[in-house]
């Protein structure tokens, strides 16, 4: 996570004065759970909630204690007892630091996830948009980099729609994964705090009772969260990879949009990089790379032990700001995309209709030749395409073999375009609903 | 993958021969669908079922094929030919080799998902007939692989129990993830087979239509397949790594079962090693790592490359095979594991009561003593402890500063070990809903 | 690894077959230090030498053995002392099964070291021959994608060489890693054998004495070498991807070679695509994600655990197989690429002379003209040939605020090919020595 | 990288300032090359490093252009262009941003090395300090976790050492990977410059001159050098392994030193826990994961794409940062690692003589007795050892079978620790060189 590719919007959740705000929120809930209990007194509650409340958290002074006593949430309980006063004492009484650690992080990582879910949803409607706009904007499909039979550009938008819907479905149960609270004290045992302390602040954070915990919530759900993330940036990989390949000079059918005042090479003026799904690439290879860490999280020993603790205090800013950013940086480029149907029928007819020879062969073997002829029959005039640069249609209708078997009138039918878009309305239904 | 680390249940469903099969009744339903719809005679699609329902097919025979034709699926075809007979020009109309290849691994992901589903079934069984075995055999419960305070061997097993069933969801995801069908043609257009046969084969394989397929699958599905795998392989890391540690020599609280026969090492006749759950750790680590390249696979470029395809014949079999073969083994650890409750009281000891520190704390913080103040004298009486082996209790008796605020009685009774497991009850209850 | 990518050659080394000979062999010669130091009687060195040498030995035999006794080694001693008679009391005397594993292990790396510096030897012939080949190939140099500045074929796979060359280097250093033998018995502490039978071994199988071993040989050793494999695996991926680039159908500058009897697609006779360079990718993917578990095993516990041993009878192999494979198959690739200067050329002047615009935009900051306004001038002709099609010298003569500082002659002479190619000779130089 | 694991010495090496100082030195060299070659006027060059030297970079004001440009290096031109004055058109000529970009990269990660090598040559120093200081501290050896034959705390850091000292060399190595430069121009053809200046530059660098850049520096390279970096990680998460488990309670045989004000547990003040080295275990993670994205990066498209960039703005600081921070955490580990001598010797009588068992087997076989029935002997009496808490040596010379092969004085003889150290001299020696 660099300022580079970060957005506000992401980093605040993880500043000191958010995570300081959520452990009070905690701490003060639990208070209030406490108190409905009759283990500390009502007024404590309310005082703790009213003066912390009103207090500004002073990261510095929690940073100077943390100097001295080596313990972050001593150095916060601290700083709290020197705004509560003395019914600070009441604080955090039978939990443990891991109970204000870990549901804290859970609390930061679900606001993550609302944050990714609202920029899933606008890149879905991206896409939307643009899929409609190009329903029916015929362009050739391409497997292994090659012309194979056309398709539309709407079509691979409406992929992209139906990826990133599965994404945002994964990212929903991602989010569900991490959406515990644990309160549960030292070593999970519920020794020093009743149940129900934990019951009401989970409510209170729109959580779940973490059913068992060992002092820390398992980081099994940590390893599914940061893991669906490096799928979701595969994901974008996989779109940005489209968009890179689209530009390339040769192909040129869509572009990224390129601003009046931009510079796209200091030395080659002439150039328009496509520079923004390049930086998308290499982002994706960063979220999915964190994947690894948090799954080599999952064994801690025996109850707890802390190993996990630097890997997440980099990967939960790292992958959620780079992933937010960018979610928000591909629905830019695919909102303003600049996309040339003329180049698309351009590279269409390419290679001079060569693209129709699936329904020729078709067509020979509904005709009575057997599959192996077929395929031979096709080839062969296909290699004359390919290499002599002819025109397939004349050359099939110059072989007696295939006019033996197909009309002239049979053969031209077979070059139908209209033929491959017949049901781009079904796909679209598919994915859209209509 | 390999036969040590195998089980046959999993390694058939990758076979050729399981293959090959599969291929035919995807082919097969597909010639129903087209029969159906008049592309194709109804006694050919017959013929097809009958002949292919009777044949077993000549791996050896289709490999020799592919030699020549280069290419798995004609080589398939031609030997389907070769048993067909004529009515074998009708097969595969309109398709093209990922339908079959696509929908093919999509299927033995989703028998591979079985087949896990019911391991981790095993698996809970276990677990939970163990830690109701053990619910109550006090054990000491560890951070940081130090004493913290008293839990039950029992809780340690229902974390595990709690951990599996999220495994078990997750698993049934994974699952839903790759259970899709895709007979949509070149570039997934539907333009030479019609939208009716895709629903068809689904229908009869179990499987949902894909929503739009650009030829291939959408990788993403199998990213999330083999993610959640490795999520799964790191929860196995943890309970194996658990075992691990209790079979440590000093602390010797459990132990992989030991066969009369066995031989521990070939040099130290008097060793009893972990070595299953060694093993078990290994596993985790392949199982994980096969995640990155399932991920790289998403990036296909346009409508599809091949590159996937080498990744997947390896991770296919590979993952689920290695995964299975480690639920299993799990499984027996766990099933048949020697559990030492006196061995675990022992350790318990070791400390001299330094386990009930918290205790002591809360109830002087509850006695009127700040919490800095309550902190400093437990912390001093529990350093001579540690350092010098003397009693914990014996030393707060003496301290002027810990009986000014606490007496004897209200000392003892924080010693008390049925107080750490007061809310056993509570944990099995939300852990197993009873 | 699977069949399908795999090599004699290679899995050879890997077979039970040459396990057990290595594992001989180093009992053996162990056997002849001892006799030398006098701890075993010569002539049972010298039958055991004898008798092994002469027998096969029976791996189902052997796994029968290990069925029962749940340890390979002893099978393995215990199938020996079938053959070798009352002698074999002699065998291993001292020893512990690592000292055989890991040397064997060592062994088999070494051994797939040197089959992996041959394959890349003839991949750099191939390279060297085709870059000489095409030294004077101009082809356009593309970054982003995007046409840059001519450059020539000769120069790409220059660059492929030098970067091969480095993993030659790399790869010798990973060799050189692994290259140790340990015969330090239980722990390594030499207390049940004397470190002469190591050094004695050691040489007698062309490897170094492992200066400390704790039973194991130490995992940073293997670690390193499969994070090379990965580093060799990416730089496969990176001619690949290069090769799969320039068969693209609009760039169409090279191609795999096509068999005659080959079929691209089974639907689409038209196709030829660049499905072994595909190919290459995924197995980079393969190779490069066994570093991660290889690096994962370094952390063993204590003297040594065996959780490094389930992994390493995977990717053992699995890379080292995949890795060669890949080798050879780039290096055929490599060989019969087939290359199409005249497509080179079109592809050249698509953008009739942008190619030349930063030699305009120095000529302009070299006649005085600031590099902002240069630039802008460069760029506002750019752009018409960029969007309208315009030729990029006839733009410039027509602009006056060019023309001001550059005349007709001077921009004329921008536009020569044999500007970009003058260095071609240094960089050979650089490259190949000459 | 966060700021809690981070040092300033290896932070100011990535900081604006640093990066732009660099930009300024490799333009300024190439200016005097140019100068020379009478491309640019000398006193032009002369005015550069003049104006260039004398100024701070202002790090905002570049920033500002950059938001405007979206083009870093021209950012960077135009700021130094406001303090150079008119001779700055001589600036960057002929050159691309890369040049100045993949140059200053390069420089930043060698410098990084030099910090690494010394971070590591401290780290030797610790441990060769403490390894001798406890050459001849006898301690358990252990396999699998379970005791099997002493050894002493000095061959422990010994092993460390070696492992280390393999680590230094490469990292060595890794840094001579990345010590080139690269001027090379558009495509990397020296149309634009003459490879003169490249020559220079590097020479003025202290680096080579990349032999054939394709505009960038191949990024195999970078990729050799983060998978180094992932491997001494790996080494660091050994080493900290063992000091965790040496903490554990139960073994207690060493502990990372503990500040008299520090607080172990919020809530049980009697800990103190291996929080250091679990947050090696953490960083060591993270480290590792960088290799994967750096691998990923070597396949760039054509002469270059500029995927490669956002991966490594992250990666350069975060890899070299946390792992200089984590090499001298953990010499400061091993500096003031607590060593306890007499609970090593308590661990070590455990299990009262079964240490010794392997040494009985040996006598018993050159006794005459057959391995077979020697293994059966020593694992019977052992098992009483093991699990009735019988002494070895008394139920060895209970034992009528085995006193039948070995007198009382033999076998007490088998007893003695001095067997197991008797070659500590020689492994210092190989690893110390004395």
């Amino acid at each position: 996570m660099i300022p580079r590719y970060s957005r506000s919007e992401m980093t605040n959740i993880w500043s000191p004065a958010s995570k300081f705000r959520i452990w009070f929120e905690i701490e003060a809930h639990a208070c209030d759970a406490l108190a409905d209990l009759g283990v500390i007194p009502k007024e404590a509650a309310a005082t703790i909630w009213e003066k912390g409340n009103a207090a500004e958290f002073d990261v510095d002074r929690i940073d100077e204690i943390e100097r001295e006593t080596k313990h972050d949430v001593i150095a916060f309980l601290t700083h709290l007892a020197e705004i509560v006063g003395p019914d600070a004492r009441f604080v955090h009484q039978g939990m443990t630091s891991s109970d204000v650690l870990d549901t804290c992080f859970n609390v930061q990582l679900v606001k993550a996830s609302d944050l990714l879910l609202e920029d899933l949803d606008k890149l879905l409607e991206a896409l939307k948009k643009r899929a409609h706009e190009h329903k029916d904007t015929v362009t050739i499909g391409r497997s292994h980099g090659i012309h194979a039979e056309p398709t539309t550009f709407g079509v691979k938008l409406a992929q992209a729609y139906a990826e990133f819907e599965r994404c945002k479905k994964r990212m929903e149960l991602a989010r569900e994964e991490v959406a515990t609270c644990a309160i549960s004290g030292a070593i999970g045992t519920f020794a020093n705090i009743d149940p129900r302390v934990e019951e009401h602040v989970a409510e209170k954070l729109g959580l779940a009772a973490e059913p068992v915990s060992t002092q820390v919530v398992p980081r099994d759900r940590h390893a599914m969260y940061f893991a669906t993330l490096g799928v979701i940036a595969s994901s974008i990989e996989r779109l940005a990879t489209e968009i890179r390949h689209l530009q390339r000079t040769e192909v040129l059918e869509a572009e990224e949009y390129f601003a009046p005042g931009q510079k796209g090479s200091s030395a080659m003026p002439h150039k328009r990089n496509p520079v923004l799904t390049e930086n998308l690439t290499g982002l994706a290879r960063m979220v999915r790379s964190y994947a690894m860490p948090a799954m080599e999280n999952v064994a801690l020993w025996h109850e707890r032990d802390i190993s996990h603790s630097s890997v997440e205090r980099m990967i939960g800013p790292d992958a959620t700001v780079t992933l937010d950013f960018a979610l928000v940086r591909l629905t830019n480029v695919i909102d303003k995309l600049l996309v040339y149907p003329e180049n698309m029928d351009k590279n269409l007819n390419k290679f001079r209709g060569l693209v129709h020879s699936q329904r020729v062969l078709l067509a020979l073997t509904q005709a009575g030749v057997s599959r192996e002829d077929s395929y031979r029959l096709v080839q062969r005039n296909a290699m004359k395409v390919w290499e002599d640069d002819k025109d397939f249609l004349t050359e099939l209708l110059a072989d007696k073999d295939v006019t033996a078997a197909l009309s002239e009138e049979e053969l031209r039918e077979k070059f139908d375009l209209g033929y491959h878009t017949k049901h781009v309305d079904t796909i679209f239904k598919r994915v859209f609903g209509s």
